[in-house]
């Protein structure tokens, strides 16, 4: 292993501040050793990969020519941190990323100060540079230099024009590089994209350029209306010059294209926009998944590939099996309402692949609409939509649709539109952590009036569930997370406003489940009946409205009550049940709540992150049973 | 009454239609009459003013060349709907204005066609258009127009750029009508103000241009490199000519700018972008207040002045007492922390004038941003300023602080930056209704890991809080309302983190308020102590942490405990003692949670609202008495 290592610098680099002394060929060099790690990396793991190929060279010219131990370095998003991660003493711990105890899949201030955000949600980079530029410059310390890079597609996120049009009235030195690979996770839509493409496709002509600005620039600016006029001309030649017009009205000075993947031109063109004053755009073209032809040549695939084996230039993928998976449950359900009804549409924000959503966009392109990293708007305009009596279907991870909180206030619960959100990745994400994981929503949605509040309780729930609300009234909401889906085998009852399913009724003990958990509660009352406990399991199906009479007769007739939820615990199912028996001034003392207590959980495996909150069969029946013993004592003491 | 109306246009006007037969001197009469009405409503009540008298030719000229009953108009943010509200059939109820049961301030599709969508919040407005021309052309009805009026202080919302971004893709013919004037509530900050300052300073050559853009035509577009450097400086000048280039970049034609206050000249643009295939943006100048002398000297003060007496071109206020507002408490606790501690910074979000802030902007120019109607950066802003060592305070309205409800989780609550969030206009604020009351905080903020969740329940408290809040090393929020400020004399107590405040301890039954209405509990614990209650008050101070001790103890040793909040139940801080309950396997069931049920509070007078939600003494004595009497009776028959 060491003689392998011996000639490499990957390995042997103790800080990025080494970069500095670096020349091309051994900058070149470190960049192909960091390929090499990554591709290692993904023949054990699932992982962002695409990405961060495209970012190797971008990350070591910022790295050589800035020293991001005093200056600033905000990564948007953040899934492209390996190669940083890999430069800044995180080499040895590398082969731990994305797994419980190990290095973070995102930035991580805990594991070193050159990551300064745990970021994870899209576009808000610009932002906090400008308020850490802001921040530097009232501390002092105005000689920190500010530096936000952000992908193309983060780019549309309505935070970036908010952020750019603060920056303008900054006096500041700041530098966003625009990290242009024609792609969100999917390909890149909308009207920024295409005005990328066309700066991509102006040739730069440096001398020409010169000679011309220096001819424009004896024109008089003030005097009469046709020297006005004149001014006018040469502001629109000189913007026709560089390109760029778009940022330069918010007082961005802009700077490219140029190539992300030479070091060289990197490396000349940061330090000569270190060394301006004032505020700058540098466009970088990368390309996703550069240095692994099959990364490159299908990038959407290789955004989070399964774990392959690498044969020379080839990915050959480790066979996989399993069940389906919830999300593909759903992208059946809205594929089968949409078949049958021409009203329904589904809006994305940029996760057609994510949601698995592919077939329904061949299927029905008029139909299917991907707005980009834009939830916002995706909410906003699904309220329009849904005005002139189509019914949209938002598809948007639980996490993400934090984005929107305000549309889905004001534009769709006020005006009482029955908007049907589909809330994936709701519940643990696992290896991506806390920015990913979607444990929110439960408390987030049922606050608002009009919103119904639903989980499936299996496979089976989700077609059925999505059918009720699109036939409803009312704005409604489905969680469901991402792993495979379980099928419960039962007559499955017809869903219906506010009404639970009762799989069974026990005489010791009842637990009522909202959502997926269902089949580890199944599993629990197993165990426990051979044990001589007899629990029943009810599937709640509505967080909102409550299904009150059995609940409260579940209270009412049950020594104890459980109550089990892949969310916050803090407003979330378990909560309104509480609130429940409250309004009918019934003792809930008995109930014992599970989900999620009042932390960020970190990132691991799926399995042992639940097991470690009692979310699976074994924690469900350890806490049946105290609460079997502790009525038990209470009668025993009682007696005495 | 009738003769005067006799020669009067307004008064007789049955539909909007009849605006379509109009000429210019009879709209310029109806533009006369509006303003006349509106003036005549200021001298009787609060409303929105010089946003409406600066749309009164816009409304008409839009009126009079579309038909709205079929085509689509959205009024971004909404306050300005007054003259449309007075041509399409509400004139009669037109006094009735922000009274309760009378006519929304707002657009509201209950009192008619014409209004399509509740708003109060900005920047929504383009991407509801573009989800109704989506919708329109789904359902076959291409050929309604759709067109959105949006202000100049909305138009930097994120969520504008998100729907121009995504517009570009859609195939209809969309207007957006950007009213210029300016101003947002506050005068305008940012790049985005700059840039349409530009514009507007660009006169108009008509004949000078065209004739150039004949001679520019004859450039060929492809060839050699020469030529298509030629073709480049082809497009930078016709930019340079017409202007807008930013939104052109989006797919919009851009056109203006024009007079807004000219009904001939507006009609004359709207009958041509009519008749234009593709998306337009008309860029119209008007000026707020305009055709009243004070408005338009002054639109800050008149955005919605208190009453006053018209007399010919001045405006006298009526005199108006009352004690200090919880608003100005919080302004003089920010500025007297920011005297004495130069790293304290305070952000607002186009609010400096509804929190009133301008003293503060005054004395401390370098740490006031004011960052226009731009929550999500603000709060992004916020956590990088704190990540260097600076203390910023996020001074924004309860409801707007939904627009950044994904920053509060990831740039803030994740990365547990002790930034503090002072929430004004927190529960109803009353005759704006609700898109403005802020009722679901204390459910959103308190499901964050990390965030501390407070409100001060007078005057005295809100300096003592929010020194706390400064100090301490956690996200932390506030709740406060838009009313005058009780001050409950007594030894204040230090703020210490999860700590409440005993007021007294009763004997019957003990209250435990959230926030401000503790002035009211106070009063019902008088008036029930005259009827032999002895029931006690508790200034709860947090809602996360909560003061488990002394809430369990009221628990345990009160017959009934009251938890009174001006906020949503459901997930609110009485649902928050219920978990605390639960948790501490004790029984809540004789706890009574007073607070906002499950529904959007209309509009109306502060107090009318409070009563008829039992959040004043009378209510709180009404239902101290019900549990008081509800516990005897219950004792009673426990006996029998």
């Amino acid at each position: 292993m060491k003689d392998r290592n011996m000639n490499k610098i990957l390995p042997h680099l103790k800080s990025p501040k080494e970069l500095h002394e670096m020349q091309v060929p051994q900058l070149t060099q470190l960049a192909e050793e960091i390929r090499e790690t990554l591709c290692g990396l993904l023949s054990i793991r699932p992982a962002h990969f695409a990405s961060n190929l495209g970012v190797v060279e971008l990350t070591l010219a910022l790295h050589s020519v800035y020293d991001f131990s005093y200056d600033r370095l905000i990564w948007d998003t953040g899934h492209q941190i390996y190669p940083q991660k890999l430069i800044t003493g995180r080499y040895d711990k590398f082969h731990t990323i994305r797994t419980r105890g190990g290095l973070m899949g995102y930035p991580n201030p805990a594991e070193s100060e050159y990551d300064l955000f745990v970021t994870g949600h899209a576009g808000c980079s610009v932002s906090t540079m400008v308020g850490l530029a802001s921040g530097d410059e009232l501390m002092g310390q105005g000689d920190r230099q500010s530096v936000a890079v952000i992908g193309d597609g983060a780019f549309p996120s309505g935070i970036v024009f908010e952020a750019l049009n603060n920056a303008a009235e900054m006096k500041t030195n700041m530098l966003v590089v625009l990290n242009d690979n024609e792609m969100s996770i999917c390909p890149r839509v909308g009207g920024l994209g295409s005005y990328l493409d066309r700066l991509r496709s102006n040739p730069v002509y440096t001398g020409l350029k010169t000679e011309v600005v220096n001819i424009l620039n004896k024109v008089p600016v003030f005097g009469d209306p046709a020297e006005r006029f004149l001014a006018q001309i040469k502001e629109g030649v000189k913007a026709g010059l560089h390109g760029g017009m778009l940022f330069e009205e918010f007082g961005f000075r802009y700077f490219g294209p140029i190539d992300g993947h030479n070091i060289n031109v990197l490396r000349k063109y940061l330090k000569m926009v270190k060394q301006l004053d004032g505020n700058v755009l540098l466009h970088v073209i990368t390309n996703k998944g550069h240095g692994f032809k099959p990364a490159a040549e299908d990038p959407v695939y290789f955004h989070t590939p399964p774990t392959f084996e690498r044969q020379g230039d080839k990915a050959i993928p480790n066979q996989k099996g399993g069940s389906k998976a919830y999300t593909n449950h759903a992208r059946d359900a809205i594929f089968d309402q949409m078949k049958h009804n021409d009203k329904v549409t589904v809006i994305t924000a940029a996760m057609c692949q994510g949601n698995k959503l592919e077939p329904v966009r061949e299927a029905f392109p008029d139909r299917f609409f991907d707005v980009g990293i834009c939830e916002s708007h995706a909410v906003a305009f699904a309220a329009g939509q849904c005005k002139t009596g189509m019914r949209p279907i938002v598809d948007i991870y639980s996490t993400f649709l934090q984005r929107s909180y305000d549309q889905i206030f004001q534009e769709v619960c006020l005006q009482n539109l029955p908007v049907v959100f589909m809330m994936d990745r709701a519940g643990l994400t696992a290896p991506d952590g806390p920015t990913h994981h979607g444990t929110f929503d439960v408390g987030y949605m049922r606050i608002f009036p009009n919103m119904v509040v639903m989980a499936p309780g299996d496979a089976n729930d989700v077609g059925a569930m999505l059918d009720f609300a699109l036939q409803h009234d009312t704005p409604s909401c489905m969680r469901y997370p991402k792993t495979n889906a379980a099928e419960i085998s039962r007559e499955l009852k017809p869903v219906e406003l506010g009404k639970s399913e009762i799989l069974s009724w026990g005489t010791d003990g009842n637990i009522l489940c909202y959502g997926t958990p269902l089949i580890e509660c199944l599993k629990a009352q197993e165990i426990l009946a051979e044990e001589g406990i007899d629990v029943g399991v009810i599937n709640a199906r509505f967080a909102k409205p409550l299904d009150s009479t059995t609940i409260l007769k579940a209270l009412d007739e049950s020594n104890f009550v459980i109550t089990v939820e892949e969310g916050m615990l803090m407003g979330g199912f378990g909560s309104a049940v509480c609130e429940l028996a409250n309004e009918h001034g019934v003792d809930a003392s008995h109930v014992k709540r599970l989900g999620i207590p009042d932390v960020f959980v970190e990132f691991g495996e799926r399995g042992e992150l639940l097991d470690e909150l009692r979310l699976q069969a074994v924690g469900i029946v350890e806490t049946c049973r105290e609460q079997f013993e502790g009525v038990n004592t209470k009668v025993t003491r009682q007696k005495i």
